[in-house]
């Protein structure tokens, strides 16, 4: 068999964060800095898997996984989540390391069991040597995990057969990515215990969605737009940071109530604009898709989300004509800085160099891009990616 | 006749400037850098101006005012405004110099009409010598004009004896106060064209006031709040920073209604903290201003009229623990930051020199003080400032 490598996009929350947890519509995009997994078969009856980015290295006998897990586990056509029982065992199998964090633990949990659900589902045990790589950062709320289930729940389901081998632009039929999507969700649960299903189906599905109160609505036409994606790396809490807006609005409910009106009207508009832009895009919708970003930008300092590192990051943006805003969480992470297609090349060289000497990483990228694809296997580039 | 010495405060906007151009609620309170005027009898038969904040010395004999002025004007009870005739002739009177700007002329001419209007109200020319000391900037936005108004308006009418020379506080009563501000209003209206009313109102009766379509409302309570204003020296125009906001608003009026609106919002809880700390300040009311000045700054950005200077005051100021918002029409102008009680005078002291490296004049001053203040003749600071 060929080797199967898939790779999968990470997300950006372009308006609505924090707004969304009062029921009010977020716009998510796919970010085009990939996870990429390479699913190779074993000559040696191991199954092993290796995440470098977070250093983990494991082996499991084919053996092993045969004797702990009463395989098969369910109908791989019927995505369900892993029950408190197998968890207990899968961690054993696992094998919880002293100085491990939970995130390396649960990372190996996931796989293990997509492993069992998907590779194993007729019971055979195949050896299987899989390796991950991302490109995005770790925990800095771009989905990084959503794009390592993706990642795991197609190459799994294609190995098994259950899902097909694509040809030409790597893309899965629509009714292969809804399975795809439901069991990296259920990667994703594992991995983060009540996830929203935002990052699994951008990662999933490529271009943008809307999510309000739970539903998820795929945007059916979005442009690919370029980005300089700015990390502070400026480490933060996302519960912390949804209590901060939490308690603002509870101590000021008259006056932030309105904010996150005027964030839902950007969501609505953002959505128009892109749509608009898919057909035809032109300087008028670049220029109000950066007025929705300086504004959007305000509100989420009068959510009291921002961070001086963030707001030095959007003031050196504003000196370069640049818009800026944070994406996701706020309090530190990310800010995207949008790149209309006439800014010349000289802006964004400068503009990087400038937040190089600052020491924020940044990374020139897009969003809108394709979701989970399938590639083949003489890609000069993937090959130095896993080599 | 003793001496005739008075003073009126500035003004600056707490809450709501730019909303209020939408029919939004405004809360602006007096500032007690004041401007001080020192009205003496004269005995050359002269009435002279000295106004050295803008460089402005002249003087008229009594005789050229008697024959060129056909007194008296109109019952100072009953205040009016200067027709079109009268006005070209006082600009005739005033002699308009060459190199000069048009608010020195305006000023000049507002002391014309006031004397005739007032001082000279029964056909006597009284021979005066009138000096203006403004310890406020003078176009930064800050009522400077109003107070000049005021100042004039009260003093000439105490010298004719239409209103009272008040002991003891200093203060008039309701009603003469009523009167200081009908006429300084139509002295603004020389120097403004079309005032809103809220600077000489504010000037003339101290504290603060609401102010919503056209509509001037006292708020009974006000504290005394402690701020330091700090003047970024970047001129703007009122005018053009409105018709910003404006253009903003009419792109993007789903975005920008609410954000008018949470502005609202802010001034409504204003009126009703200042009120309980007029009673008793407690520190989680000081919180709460503080509230509210880091948001109403977020949404100032969100109408786009901050300014990176103003940016750098705010930034400044959160590295104290401070807070602090622009004042007025924004894009430049002035910034207040709140000082509560229990700030240690070293953190005031070092921020002040922080700005003073930045360039940024800053006072230390109060808003919610009182309005035009009669003083006694005998005052060394005073006389310094008049020497």
């Amino acid at each position: 068999m060929e080797d199967i490598t898939v790779s999968a996009p990470g997300k950006v929350i372009l308006h609505g964060e924090h707004a969304v947890v009062y029921g009010k519509v977020a716009i998510a995009a796919s970010l085009n800095l990939r996870t990429y997994l390479l699913l190779r078969r074993s000559a040696d009856n191991n199954i092993s898997l290796d995440l470098p980015n977070i250093t983990i290295k494991r082996s499991w006998t084919t053996d092993r996984i045969k004797s702990q897990v009463s395989l098969p586990l369910c109908d791989p056509n019927k995505p369900v989540g892993v029950s408190e029982e197998l968890l207990t065992l899968l961690k054993d199998v696992a094998g919880v390391h002293q100085n491990e964090s939970d995130t390396k633990q649960l990372a190996v949990i996931t796989f293990l069991y997509l492993y069992c659900a998907l590779a194993a589902h007729n019971g055979t045990v195949p050896a299987i040597d899989l390796k991950v790589v991302s490109i995005q950062p770790v925990s800095a709320g771009l989905g990084s995990s959503a794009s390592y289930s993706v990642c795991l729940a197609a190459s799994l389901l294609q190995l098994s057969g259950i899902i097909s081998t694509p040809s030409g632009d790597g893309q899965w039929s629509e009714e292969e990515r809804v399975l795809i999507n439901s069991w990296a969700f259920f990667g994703e649960k594992i991995l983060h215990g009540n996830p929203s299903g935002i990052d699994n189906s951008v990662s999933t599905f490529g271009g943008a969605i809307k999510f309000k109160s739970g539903k998820i609505t795929p945007l059916r036409r979005v442009p690919k737009l370029h980005i300089l994606l700015v990390n502070t790396g400026i480490p933060r809490s996302t519960k912390v940071l949804v209590a901060r807006c939490r308690a603002r609005y509870e101590k000021h409910p008259d006056i932030i109530e309105p904010v996150l009106n005027s964030i839902e009207a950007i969501s609505h508009r953002c959505e128009e604009v892109l749509a608009k832009m898919a057909d035809s895009p032109s300087n008028d919708q670049y220029e109000i898709l950066e007025d929705l970003i300086d504004i959007n930008q305000c509100h989420l300092g009068a959510l009291q989300v921002n961070h001086p590192a963030l707001e030095e990051i959007v003031r050196t943006a504003a000196k370069y004509n640049l818009h800026a805003k944070l994406t996701g969480a706020g309090g530190g992470g990310c800010a995207f800085i949008l790149i209309k297609p006439d800014i010349p090349l000289k802006t964004v060289t400068d503009i990087k160099s400038e937040f190089a000497t600052m020491k924020f990483q940044c990374w020139e990228t897009s969003v809108g891009s394709p979701g989970v694809t399938a590639h083949c296997g003489n890609d000069d580039e993937l090959n130095r990616l896993f080599s």
